[in-house]
């Protein structure tokens, strides 16, 4: 029985992996933590029979942190974390591209120092868990060798956020093989939320199946290594679009 | 007849890449900029016949950067500027590791957001340059893929910090392509310098040589790419230490 904790559930992703993870049988506790506490994330909790826990997180306050650990530590009673998935994050666009960029460091902060405050502070309880899985939701945005492909959407300092990302979700994955760790950058495919759009290739529900049946597929193989999903039916799809399950370059 | 604009260059590779720019005779003038005017600049700018400037620079204010542009606008008189290396940089080790790290937000304004506001403050002194070339001072340590390399060497941030370096420069590549512009990212090699401390590989001479050799190599074809220098005798040596002058994977 699976315990998660995910950054960012108010909406999007966040909110979607929250929700799909409450139906499962093997989960038995599902920290939904977000700045504040929605409708949706309220109508989760009531309907999830305690499996759902909504804990307050604004990952880029260290303080925050501090409290939702505490909270998740009183709320497992002794038991560790199994599973944390970095989630949270914003994407601003930026008018007249990488040379008028002024909003690199804010970005940074949500995308990537949040990532690093979150992470440490959980890993006791995550060294307790069995499953010792963190998950970092990255994007193929962030892999420097597709970044012609992507020269057209005017987001510099997301790109480069993920790209540090990458290199962070790396470190930990060095530092943590010796503890069985399995620490992925995941790119969960282009989606219809807020930050994706209503353009976007796949529907909330789609693209968080194929990130749930990542994550869950991930071992300790896979540790220190950037993955798309797998979507069926886009997995021979062209260039950017194709959802093959496959590791990504840097 | 060209123009260089260096940051960092009050000791280590942009001291010894502003004294030996100030030797070569297709070079018209030297930029020589730091936090402060230490006597080894005070000296190379007296024995350079004004061919080296001091600018003051520290590279984390807007202030600052804003102040040096226009003391370099006056100074070209109209003419543009060709080259822009961004050199200056910290490396703080962390005790403990990624799980310690506590300055990730300080190293990434020092080593990228920095870089970001100098390009781009420096852009329209830049186009009007002959050369157009940026130089971004990188290193192995901030290539993704080579992280298990060097997973012994603790310093996570600045690690983190190159990567987001590297993205940051392929960004402006795409960006400034179509204006005939060379935007790279170069590791110089180890190097003695405070930074590489007295067991690197090479003497700050020998690693600067090859730096300078670099830039001057740069063409258009290099625009968006990340290489290692060439030092004779070292490009066949193993893995980490070979500087054989060419591409470096992300
Ligand atoms: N959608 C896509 O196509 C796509 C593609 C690639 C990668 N991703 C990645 O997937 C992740 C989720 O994106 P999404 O599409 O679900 O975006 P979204 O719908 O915009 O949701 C973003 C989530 O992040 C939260 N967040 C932002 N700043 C926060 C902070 N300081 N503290 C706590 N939570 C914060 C938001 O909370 P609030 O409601 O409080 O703002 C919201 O819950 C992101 O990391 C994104 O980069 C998405
Ligand atoms: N040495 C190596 O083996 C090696 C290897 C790979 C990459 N690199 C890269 O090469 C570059 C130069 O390193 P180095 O070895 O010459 O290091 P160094 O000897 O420690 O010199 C660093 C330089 O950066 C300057 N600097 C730091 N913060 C600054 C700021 N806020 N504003 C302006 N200048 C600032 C320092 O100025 P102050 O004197 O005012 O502190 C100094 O001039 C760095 O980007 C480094 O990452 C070096």
């Amino acid at each position: 029985m699976a315990t998660y904790f995910i950054t960012g559930s108010s909406r999007g992703i966040g909110l979607a992996l929250a929700t799909l993870l409450a139906s499962k049988s093997d989960v038995s506790k599902v920290f939904a933590s977000a700045r504040s506490e929605t409708e949706s994330v309220k109508n989760l909790v009531s309907e999830s029979n305690k499996k759902v826990e909504f804990v307050k997180l604004d990952v880029v306050s260290q303080e925050s942190i501090k409290e939702a650990v505490s909270q998740v530590e009183k709320s497992l009673g002794g038991k560790g974390l199994d599973v944390l998935v970095n989630n949270a994050g914003i994407m601003p666009w930026t008018q007249g591209g990488v040379e008028a960029m002024n909003d690199l460091d804010e970005v940074f902060k949500v995308n990537v120092v949040s990532v690093q405050n979150t992470t440490a502070a959980f890993l006791p309880l995550l060294k307790k868990g069995s499953l010792k899985k963190i998950v970092n939701i990255s994007t193929t945005l962030g892999s420097i060798a597709r970044a012609q492909t992507y020269s057209i959407m005017s987001v510099p300092a997301y790109k480069i956020s993920k790209a540090a990302l990458n290199m962070l979700t790396v470190q930990y994955a060095l530092s943590l093989a010796d503890d069985d760790f399995t620490v992925v950058a995941l790119s969960p495919g282009w989606i219809k939320t807020d930050l994706g759009s209503a353009n976007a290739d796949l529907t909330v529900e789609e693209g968080t199946k194929a990130v749930y049946e990542a994550i869950t597929r991930f071992s300790k193989e896979h540790n220190g290594k950037f993955f798309n999903v797998n979507v069926p039916g886009w997995e021979h799809a062209q260039g950017t679009n194709q959802y093959d399950g496959e590791e990504l370059p840097w």
